[in-house]
């Protein structure tokens, strides 16, 4: 039991606070052998980190990634592989302005874990949330870049942003590739002015807005995943509510698949060329928690940023009342940021499972 | 890393299935020296049991919980208490019709786990669906009661049947107590009768619907759970996730928290008289993990029942096309028996972290 | 972290107190499609048995096991495979004398748990030591059986007792198939004159003994095992001093190896035929954590049996000086029944890491 | 399950190969409000500290430990304390000299994990051992001095050279003030020249040779460990047989418990000003896996530093026959810097306990 590890036989453990020095992950149990170099870990980081646009945090951080173990010159081609031993990666915190939380310093944010790391620690790094901060996600992306090797390049894991503000994309415009053209991770190219909009106008009134996030991870052979408690979709959603700021996950038709009747929901099977298909995918690609060899569909809902401009009631650590803005540097949507993250900790989930199903493990 | 094992400090581990001779759970973690009896957990699987009303299947299973370890008389009172020694309960199947099941052991019903299961393991005990049918949450339902006298009677736990086949409650006319006097589980009485209408109407033309599940623990203490990958949210995503046929898991307002600006989603805080107050819980009770010390809320949405009377088309273990309606006996709404279930697996999550919080474990 | 459980993939949970109504464990992480039914167990348990000569405890139990899930036909043969479901085995116990226990109620036991569980747990089950019971180790060689099945008959663990009192076997006379001949599994027939001497002279006078169990399993590849706190010779450490009554445990050389000279300990290779040798085995066939190849050799002593006739100091639960002589049926040697214990136990360790190697859980 | 993680509550995520660019290890569970700063770490990791005497390797290491995360101005004192966030701890490795290894990066060296590290793995970092290197236990020895914490100042942790070559301590001359008064650790101040003289003569030889270490832990109260699998004295076999070059682990009078009677090996009670006490300590602080609140005793037997300037037999990669001799800078006795790494495991060993015991963990 770790409350900063996650996983079995591809397992992370996550350190770092927000203003500390660095932040990074111990990665344990990737197979021997694969190559590995920062360039193959670098590109995921990018896709996450702030000051990229206008409609995230302007928070300067390079956010270079740095391999200290575990990897080793492979004799055939002199490039580094991994060696089944721990792989330690490191990220430095370099644009650190702890001056702008002395304001916070004993107040409560209502959204934010002030009071309950209070409640439960007796104190807290308040420094940009310490600990509790989404700067902890670009750990995970760094690890979920390793967890991509692990599970080969057969297998995709694609996010992208399906539902800003209450305003949806239409799913009939749907292009993946559109997700690497606008700074929203939008597969539906022409809701981007819509929400390019709404973020200006949310940014102007120092407010913020929540949105959906979906992962779709295609080319996974069916039988991977495990029962009752090891489910594939169970170990998902404890993934995805783990992020911060999640509120929900669905796998496949989600909470609408309550509104069903049994013949509609029932994802009937016909043989196909190579195997198995099915004629539609509520269940996500996971039955009994095992895939089943669709594509594996997660969603989850992100709520809007707590550190708006606005005043919000509070109480300070004294239990007096007062209200509280938040200046700093913040995400309008912390949603779009959520993209990778969520990519990242499916990649992660996928790769324990695989260990599993390939009996490849460093472990 | 276990598949039939759920949870850390206080953990449960079950076995068995559906038409086996028995059932079962071993309890380890629960401290020594509370007074338990059989009597303590029968009542809670009355709750769940099947038979009990038109509305869920016809299997008649009594459902006997047996202790066989972990208890012994209190010097002073007489009666059993925890030792700290694991406990082992016991539920035998007792009304097992596996001839039911002839007819589809060689065909994979759509939405059941028969194809999956052969994909991972190349064989299935396809009786009553072997260990992946609900019967398995008979144990969790028995655990849960030990979970709920480890967190004491200062927190309930409680569910209700929210919604099914579309038609939701209304809200305000919530009422635990009424939760007590319907076959759904519905706290508002009023929209019984359209559920009962929905059922038969299902029940006659062969069919299932879907529902959701909402649990709610009040009288939680501020700072129970833990940040990172051990938060309280996510292991309760985890465990909804984890009961058969669950698709979604919302904690306090989920995804409709998408939809919301900042300021709107701020659970302000005030000053009340025992201790801080907030003016909403869109947050369900959980802020980065841990809890606030308002109700804990948690939804879930639970597909309609796979097993249907109507014809799906499917393939054969041979990959050959074909068709199956499945007879045997099923509840027409799955949804109705899991919320006992959700009960238990959220009294669960809380005993687990309620030992972290009081370090009172056994172990 | 459980107490009660051992073992990661292939895993098991235990059960059960001596005078309880029965005892068992839960197996998980079998692999699917392994022939397994009652049969399979019941020798090793019946070698464990008590009640078999003179030299055990005379108390009768049948240790009859009961398979109640985790088994189901094989298509191909009809009869019993497993199924990657948790398995539970269960024993009950049938020869219980619990008022033979009265007298040690309120005493401490001097050499048991009786003391430190009253001091953990504040009350205890003090008939035949309730949970601390060496009547415990029937599940694990129950299991045992199990992990056996899981690493194939391409390995044998053996063991064998190679000093009893004081007096050592003579290793030159080793012959293995003699400790399936003599109730003391002992390697050496001349010896076991002797040691029937000493425990006929130590049962007169109501005293007991220790001894030395040697484990030794052959036919493993190398490769087997892991690195730094997952050594495959850290685990059988943790695993043997895990059996009720071990004080120590050596791998290979043990002890001595601090006597020996580098040149000495270094196991040099050669080429053989089919791979590489060793000119010794100072090592016990592990180095770094990971198998060699060679034998795989643990050793473990045991203490005496604390029940013993013979008046001991000790204090009552009120905290008062007094005398105990423990009457009830003792083994006077306890290390004797622990050979299949320790073999036990050394066939789920290597289980458990052959799942990690071969990459063929179930879980 | 991790390779490279250990404990439960308290527990240590090493990570970094002996010529990699550093080496460090993830602190998770300490309790939140623990005064800790880099020199609380800083004078156990000299203690531990290569090239400190002409007995041990003359590698040059300054072994300086940095905290990365985990700690803050506590507001009272202004000094960091801990947070209930994890501890990062990095050593970086300066004084690395690869070269000296090019000469066996195709040799097995005997009693090296070299062949099984490429049985395993298929391939090896083999400068200097690589994450096999005894140079890991650095970060175990940083780990241990937040274990010193946990516990407080009410325990302490000591450990003794007690045996080297086959010449013993004279235990009636124990003095534990005099271990830190010579470069062995040794608790007999007279056995000094005559290890001096052995040492001297090995290093010539070009030979090595092993030791025996005694660990005590005192101040412990009883009622600490857990029963059957999780037993205080089982977690510490594990945990010393997981340290480079250990082959045997003993509890008490450990494998001399074999040989006594009964009535000689039983730790009779009795009455003292504060509480029980005991005639004797044969089974070293320990019954049943839980502490008596006697002196807890660990001793373990470490072979002989494998890296001799001796040839010994071996192969090389492609499977021939060859001969080796290493240079490098090696220990002639490893046991001596086993010292404090057997002192820095029983901490965390009961630090992780003792959380269980006190229910303070930050998890």
């Amino acid at each position: 039991m770790s409350h900063n590890t996650f996983g079995h036989l591809f397992r992370i453990t996550t350190w770092g606070e927000s203003h500390g020095p660095a932040l990074g992950v111990v990665v344990d149990g990737c197979p021997a052998g694969i190559p590995l170099s920062e360039e193959d870990i670098q590109p995921w980081l990018d896709r996450r980190r702030p000051g990229t646009s206008r409609h995230v945090t302007p928070r300067q951080e390079a956010d270079r990634v740095r391999i200290l173990s575990g990897t080793f010159e492979d004799e055939r081609t002199g490039g580094p592989v991994t060696t089944g031993a721990p792989i330690s990666l490191m990220i430095e915190n370099t644009d650190v302005r702890s001056k702008d939380y002395d304001a916070i310093r004993d107040l409560w944010r209502p959204g934010h874990a002030d009071y309950t790391y209070d409640a439960k620690y007796g104190l807290r790094d308040y420094r940009g949330g310490g600990r509790s901060s989404a700067r902890e996600t670009a750990a995970r992306v760094a690890a979920g870049a390793i967890a991509r090797k692990v599970i080969g390049d057969g297998v995709t894991v694609r996010g992208a942003l399906v539902e800003m503000g209450g305003i949806a994309i239409d799913r009939s415009r749907w292009n993946w590739d559109g997700t690497l053209e606008n700074p929203f991770f939008s597969p539906d190219p022409d809701v981007v002015p819509e929400w390019e909009r709404l973020l200006d106008s949310l940014r102007t009134e120092g407010s913020s807005t929540g949105a959906v996030v979906e992962i779709v991870a295609s080319g996974l052979p069916a039988g991977l995943g495990a029962p009752v408690y090891g489910k594939l979709d169970a170990d998902l959603a404890g993934a995805m509510m783990s992020i911060p700021a999640v509120k929900g996950v669905e796998i496949g038709s989600g909470f609408d698949s309550a509104r069903l009747r049994g013949e509609a929901a029932a994802d009937e099977m016909r043989m196909g060329d190579v195997g198995p298909v099915f004629t539609s995918n509520h269940n996500g690609g996971v039955l009994g928690g095992i895939s089943t060899g669709q594509d594996l569909v997660v969603r989850f809902a992100v709520k809007p940023t707590s550190s708006i401009r606005i005043d919000r009631m509070t109480l300070n650590r004294d239990f007096e009342e007062t209200t509280i803005s938040t200046r700093g540097r913040h995400d309008p949507c912390v949603g779009i940021r959520a993209v990778p993250v969520g990519e990242a900790m499916t990649a992660i989930v996928l790769a324990d499972h695989w260990l599993r199903h390939a009996g490849q493990s460093a472990l």
